[in-house]
């Protein structure tokens, strides 16, 4: 594969989920979950890194996550995947969490995170990322 | 508003949702039930309309919706919202349903809706969509 | 199957789906989303179909619904389903929803969809509903 | 209240919900979870006895309850709800499970327990069942 | 299997599972629901049943079960699953539900609860608890 | 507050959550999803902070966390929470996960991770984590 088609397929996997804070998924300072924040930012991980490689993934490391800036319930936010690194039968899929206000259009970044998966094939093998 | 500044925050306002569809949200056809499909969809309209107005809204009505085309489990499904008509006091917005096999490069159309919306004050009374 | 064997189908096919209204499904006008109505709705129409039929179905259109009285938290609803129309190999379910207060003798109709199913073999090809 | 009066608060209270077994929610044996089974009963429960009494109630007791027939997954159950004891701050409501085939005509009923109520009000005391 | 070894596997079965009661598990009164403990009461007495003696198993009764103290929103609670008595091909465990406040040291018990399991086979026959 | 009371409330606050996992949490190597794992080591650890101060805490960091060896559908885990480190107004709670198999006896270690917490007041500031 060269380097244009893997750029290609790098953008065309990048991947958007966008979700609304209800109040059933905060804690008692009313602000998102620090679990629940991360759940939604594998699984945007994992979808990313599936439409890059189109092949069973799964997740053997995720990065420090800080959470400075709490999420507080009737936010929108938007979770973006996008491979930023890929090795042999492994890529790292970088997760960023912005935040909207509902009702004006404040919006700004509030979490990051980094996520490793490798490709395995139906006998649990690691297989190539890329063919 | 300009119609300018109008079709800025339709672009902006276009809101995506990236799936997997698990075993456990299909059928005996091993297929996405329709309700679920609804609520999926009806989702990405809500989140979609209140980027656009930065309001209280509600779904006061869907159109016609056809599920002709049968979407597996384990395919990806993208939901994508977008504000297609501006009323006094209510909107519609288009939800396009795409899917896609997680493990090879096809993607296809399968869903397509229409949900209207008003906003509404905390008297539940009708106001502009644009002041 | 005489007339009258279906029009007993029809009978004991009627199927009704009580549930509250909690605050939890409700949006910030703190009444039921519309996906979530429609949601329950195909469900109930799902269920229907299937008793009439004992078939594998699938549903192959939604009609138009309209949401015009809001349903409020604390409301309990009754979604009832009946067939209404049987095709070769297609029938139309009717969907009633009503609404009741918790705590006092208040009933009436908020919503009505239609929602169309096919019955499916095992390779996926339409079966007559009616043998 | 007369004795009329009750009789038909008790028909118009009694309340069905029917659902599909899901594999999601049956075990290895896969059948349907004893404690599914009992957080569906006390849930239909509970609403046959507020449309009964209109009031807040708090369950207060289950009876013993046996699962000798098991419900595999791919049933259709219903549940049915009736007041059968009104004391004067608590009542007693049966709950009936019925399981049907999807796929044949066969239905027989596999659970029954009994779940008592008491009606409170706002600071939390028993207050009488029927005013 | 001599009793020591018995008395050892009761006690390495004996589960703990902490849950916080979030306001969106409570009635209207502001109290977990009496299904939500049922249904996690058979869980966690599921689990220990599993792990007394490694085989399937499945409820066959749940005891007469009362709620006289009330658990509030905001509370933590604590179930702990431990096998009670053990017989041929079935086995009771007793579930004691404990709540803590949130933000003080408090804690009581406030439910208990036996529930009936026996092991099967693949057949769905009834096998021995021990070897 | 004494060394050994503070010992005292680490051992006390000690938390344990045991789950089944079902197929219906896994992905297509049919393992356990990393977010899904977070998501509960989030949940024990913030019980187990709660429970050593009190007070309301929200997450403000995650370590970084590996998931070397993956967890089947159909083990038992059981995680553990325990306060490792006591700042002003920050502490860190270490969640170890254990796999259990189901049907024999094996059970190792598999996951560790580290969450930050710090506790807030009403207002939103950070308070003394012990008084």
């Amino acid at each position: 594969m060269t380097q244009n088609t893997i750029d290609e397929r790098i953008a065309s996997s990048k991947t958007s989920i966008f979700k609304v804070v209800f109040p059933n998924t905060t804690n008692h300072y009313n602000t998102l979950f620090g679990g629940t924040a991360m759940h939604m930012m594998d699984e945007v991980a994992f979808i990313t890194g599936t439409r890059f490689c189109r092949k069973s993934i799964v997740t053997i490391s995720s990065s420090q996550i800080d959470f400075n800036k709490p999420i507080p319930a009737d936010s929108i936010v938007e979770l973006i995947g996008e491979v930023v690194e890929i090795g042999n039968t492994s890529m790292k899929v970088k997760v960023q969490v912005f935040r909207e206000n509902m009702f004006d259009d404040m919006r700004d970044k509030c979490i990051e995170g980094l996520f490793t998966f490798v490709s395995v094939d139906e006998n649990k093998k690691p297989v190539k990322i890329i063919d």
